[in-house]
């Protein structure tokens, strides 16, 4: 079968934004277009990924807004929602399409409007995804990251400092993002002293609340070829669960989501962990860095956080991991932020990731929804 | 290519219901893999067809809980919303997923909870998929549905009676169908002299506010005859969308939506509409009906009306449109109506339509959300 093609990337400035997630999409959608040299009517699917515009600000039905806003009308669209990977859904759906010879071009758009709503708000449209139960007990997303941060540190023997540095790299990595909310390095004595949020981590532990909207364009190589001789390939997509009741599962340090998901891609791709060369993961929160590195394969089990204190993971270290600065730097606006992954990898790949740019033919995002509730990763190699 | 096999459906009661989404969606998906005799492990993707349960119910990640409920972790798992055509573009997705080959056992189930809000309440989460000029100014779909119904009317010299007519037949197909919200006759006095709505439309020419879930199962044809003898495959789907703005339409009484995806799974099909012999048209509103019949080119441009007048679509006649008693009688829950549609074609198709068995080779679905602005439409054929 014939491998789908990326050939157009755009992410806008993520941050709090003055505009409407409408205006968002239309940003980066238009950017995308223009980045790869499509016409609007050359389009022939366009998803977008968004979790909640519904909730957020009283607005459904955005990617019919946005096919017309793009003049991409009559091209097909739908929206694609798996909560916070709801970005990397979307590149799934995205090939799908190609892959399944529905469409021969395809626009995703992910984008989410969250900081006109008070962060108690925003934090309850997220908390809506977790099971019932844990909701009433108050356990939310960063209870989870708490109590995984605090059994990863006991079982591994990791020091407090590890998750810290995570932060700390993750911000300097984005100082060279102009896309990122915060452009500012961090030193690993303001993350451990910033307030405690959910014990043992704190406030720098957490990617912020973030408006922001990413696009990629998808299409059979072959059409690939006709727009661009720089282009990347996705080689390897997977898709996967994990328990709904985060309660339920084995072993809370590993993401069976992540595990499984990454074994369909890189079997689809014939590739392995060893052959990665720069990786976008999910860093919603310090801890999930070294958890996702590890069910990754990149590091054994429990070893995740030695590999960020040696700099392996470091832009100039053997495996850059989060060179955009990670949801951490850059920001966490839901339904893009899977896509601004690929938008990373895809920059690197192509050689167009400027101050960011590291050595790279095979990359690889991981997005994660929920705690690790659902998750998708995406491989993908350089043409040129 | 292999063609995508249909090998299961499901669908639950419609109406009002005491049970939230997630049980909705579980009772549907249960049903559906043991009509198929499949195993929840065996589903590899499971996509959830919902526009608005964070709206209406204050809970998201449905998709996650679902695939925890039905034992099918850790089967990959998103929600796909087109608003009130999210069922058919879960059609679409599921079918992508198989074609591409990124899935061999694809479940799609489509569901909404809407009754335990108000009438005011369900409408405003509806509008909100409407332009927000659009909105402002009061234009909500029934509205937009009455200035249809009043031009065409106008335009193509049809009496107000034969809109009654559309209701009038679609309830007396409902009577047979023991999952209707609605299973009562209703006679065209009493549709006409129902309390006006949006002039010239009255209440019977609306669908209702429902509950209720509808579950499909997927595979290739070849996984297909491992499981059954008698099952479907779906030979054409297509999607498109009309502007968004719906004012802006050159002639609002065509649905460009419906002419547009339905070229798409015409040509796919190899099949025209001549080769249909039932279908199930997205009847919201009885002018929809109209509309769609002549966009699918059953019928010439301001001739739908005559055919029901003269009988063609009843059950018994020429061309059964709505056997299963459309979303006017059956009820319409918005996830769930395209997926529901689906099943009925599916149920006629391979002969286990029960009381509204029809005789049936080839059958078309055509889902439209808001008004009209994307529009899915499947074709099937029985494989026996």
């Amino acid at each position: 079968m014939e491998r789908v093609a990326v050939i157009g990337a755009s992410m806008t400035r993520f941050g709090q934004r003055d505009a409407w997630i409408r205006e968002l999409l239309a940003e980066a959608g238009q950017a995308c277009l223009e980045d790869a040299g499509v016409a609007p009517d050359e389009v022939e699917h366009l998803y977008v990924s968004n979790m909640a515009s519904g909730e957020f600000e009283g607005q459904t039905g955005v990617p019919n807004a946005l096919a017309q806003d793009l003049a991409a009308v009559p091209a097909y669209t739908a929206r694609i929602d798996q909560t916070s990977s709801s970005g990397g859904a979307g590149v799934y759906a995205a090939w799908q399409s190609v892959a399944s010879g529905a469409s021969e071009m395809t626009m995703l758009v992910g984008g989410e409007k969250m900081t006109h709503r008070s962060t108690a708000e925003a934090t309850d449209v997220i908390a809506s995804l977790t099971h019932p139960v844990e909701y009433k007990h108050g356990v939310t997303l960063p209870s989870f990251a708490g109590l995984t941060a605090r059994l990863y540190l006991d079982e591994y023997d990791a020091p407090r400092e590890s998750l810290g540095k995570v932060a700390v790299k993750n911000h300097k990595n984005g100082l060279d993002n102009p896309h990122a909310q915060f452009r500012k390095e961090v030193d690993l004595e303001t993350v451990l002293e910033s307030p405690v949020v959910a014990d043992p981590l704190r406030l720098y532990d957490f990617c912020p609340i973030t408006d922001g909207s990413a696009a990629l364009l998808f299409c059979p190589e072959s059409v690939a070829r006709e727009y661009t001789d720089d282009y990347a390939v996705v080689s390897g997509i997977g898709g996967a669960t994990d328990t709904h009741v985060v309660h339920e599962r084995a072993d809370p340090t590993t993401m069976g989501g992540v595990v499984n998901s990454s074994d369909i891609a890189y079997e689809m791709a014939g590739l392995g962990p060893d052959d990665v060369d720069v990786a976008e993961l999910h860093d919603m929160f310090t801890i999930l860095e070294f958890l996702q590195s590890e069910d990754l394969g990149f590091f054994e089990k429990g070893e995740g956080w030695k590999a960020v204190e040696e700099g392996v993971t470091d832009r100039d270290g053997e495996l850059p991991i989060n060179t955009s600065g990670g949801l951490k730097s850059k920001g966490h606006p839901l339904g893009a932020s899977g896509v601004a992954q690929v938008y990373e990898i895809y920059q690197q790949l192509i050689g167009e990731a400027g101050d960011r740019q590291v050595e790279a033919d095979v990359g690889l995002a991981c997005n994660v929804g929920g705690f690790g509730n659902c998750v998708t990763t995406t491989i993908m190699e350089a043409r040129q």
